[in-house]
């Protein structure tokens, strides 16, 4: 097997299984994903959600930008789609610009949790704790797709995540911490770093820090996730990971583009047709990380 | 300083600090505390946690006992004491018995979040993942309590929590993120448990099982915290640590008795306060956190 982790095979089992699931559907999801500012940077980001989410799947993707909003009026709009039948999940792209961003976890509560397909609310992270079905933040929950799909073994595995947002962090470590894995929560004020990765089974880089994970932060045969996403000084995609410096010593490495972006992506779709669909969507995602698994082990 | 770590500075001051706080209030709190089954092993701890509570505070701490209860009727009796403005405080003791027990998480989520003086809700859970206030389990937040008492570094430090549980281990891993500390979830399932618990800073063992953990699990200059309650052969409480044995390596090191256990009591009565009377509560917290300090350090 290649030690390369790449997201293709796994997302091309997940989309297709996705599409066949709402072939038949009369009611096919529909996501609005709300930015403001107009220093939003995640345009990019946006435009190619929305055109692999809509080509893959049909889910339909409605992005919509304010360069300004007041807080009542947002709080109103998010309001509006609570309770638009016709929309199932609302995203809001964070972090909100100016005065709105003190306000970030009051109006995030605001998205009904039946519609939070990004995961941020209370109640989704309340739920997520608590052992209750419900939405998990897709970068998480495409990260332990993707583990899983390469047969990686969690159980009983020690995890260095370092990160501890709502985003990637914390989610990831509820739910790695159901399928039996020992989660290790790291971040800026974590002392000796590398004394802590390098024991680590698993490292999951999410530190938002240029190529700053070299081979020294690197067990022997770890499996390492990359999430973060810089441009070097070529204009080449890099991530967190200096990834030629610790290829040798992986087992399985996600190359800095290709594996953690589009799991995400296909997450929020599976996310969105939960919205919709409910929990059959979650063996689902069971049943096609099987085959996934059977044919990357091939 | 003496290496034993135990809570009477700690909980003297902050007994004293509540009952000034309350002194002059019209509105004494109340607490509800409910167990289920004839199989119930928790009474003389229900009992102590009465004594003490009111006798220290003044607190109403009223325990309701069913030796059977339909789930129809007791969904209906949290309903009521929800309701009730004379209740401030609802507790429910886990396990459920017999058939109730399945259904532990969905009879939980009945309580009101307002009332949660356990933490253990899926909307208090949800509230603290997300940066809320709200209530916090009490022996997490006895613990985080006890630690900062002593003037323990949390900031940059290895905090290893033998314990997944919503009632000890993820929710002091949330509040000790908070304190920029860098948590270690580990479980039954954890391989090599004492190579991962050697490198701790600071190690809560809350496995419970009887003085399992040694001097070997344990980095030299370490601060141990027993959470477990255990009865030796000579009928002699014992905790997870085996006391004598770890005492020499430990910086700091709880006790079997008379610290976490007295701990958790008086964040009860804290939580139960706070109900009543909002966020001022955490700040009283914080001031007898900073006097106990002092007495301690002196």
């Amino acid at each position: 097997m290649e030690k390369k982790m790449s997201s293709s095979v796994v997302t091309k089992v997940l989309y297709e299984n996705l599409r066949n699931f709402l072939k038949d559907k009369k009611r096919i999801p529909h996501i609005v994903d709300i930015s403001i500012g107009d220093d939003f940077g995640g345009e990019m980001y946006a435009k190619m959600k929305k055109k692999r989410i809509e080509s893959e799947t049909g889910i339909g993707f409605q992005s919509v930008h304010f360069s300004d909003i007041e807080l009542g009026s947002l709080i109103n709009y998010i309001i509006d789609l609570n309770k638009n039948e016709e929309v199932d999940g609302i995203m809001l792209q964070l972090p909100l610009p100016g005065e709105l961003h003190q306000f970030e976890r009051m109006i995030l509560d605001f998205i009904d949790p039946s519609k939070d397909v990004d995961g941020l609310t209370s109640a989704s992270l309340g739920n997520l704790a608590s052992g209750k079905d419900g939405f998990v933040a897709c970068t998480s929950l495409g990260i332990e797709t993707l583990l899983k799909s390469y047969d990686v073994r969690l159980d009983g595995s020690l995890v260095g995540i370092i990160n501890r947002t709502n985003v990637v962090g914390k989610p990831l470590a509820e739910i790695l911490l159901r399928d039996n894995a020992t989660p290790i929560i790291m971040h800026s004020h974590t002392r000796h770093l590398s004394d802590v990765t390098k024991n680590c089974d698993i490292l999951v880089a999410a530190l938002n820090r240029r190529e700053k994970i070299t081979s020294e932060y690197v067990k022997d045969g770890a499996v390492v996730i990359d999430v973060g996403v810089h441009k070097n000084e070529e204009g080449k995609t890099v991530g967190d990971v200096l990834y030629d410096d610790v290829y040798p010593k992986a087992s399985l490495i996600t190359p800095p583009t290709g594996a953690v972006g589009p799991m995400t992506i296909c997450m929020l779709a599976y996310n969105a047709t939960k919205s919709c669909y409910g929990s059959p969507v979650n063996e689902l995602l069971d049943e096609g990380i099987e085959e996934a698994k059977k044919l990357i082990l091939k």
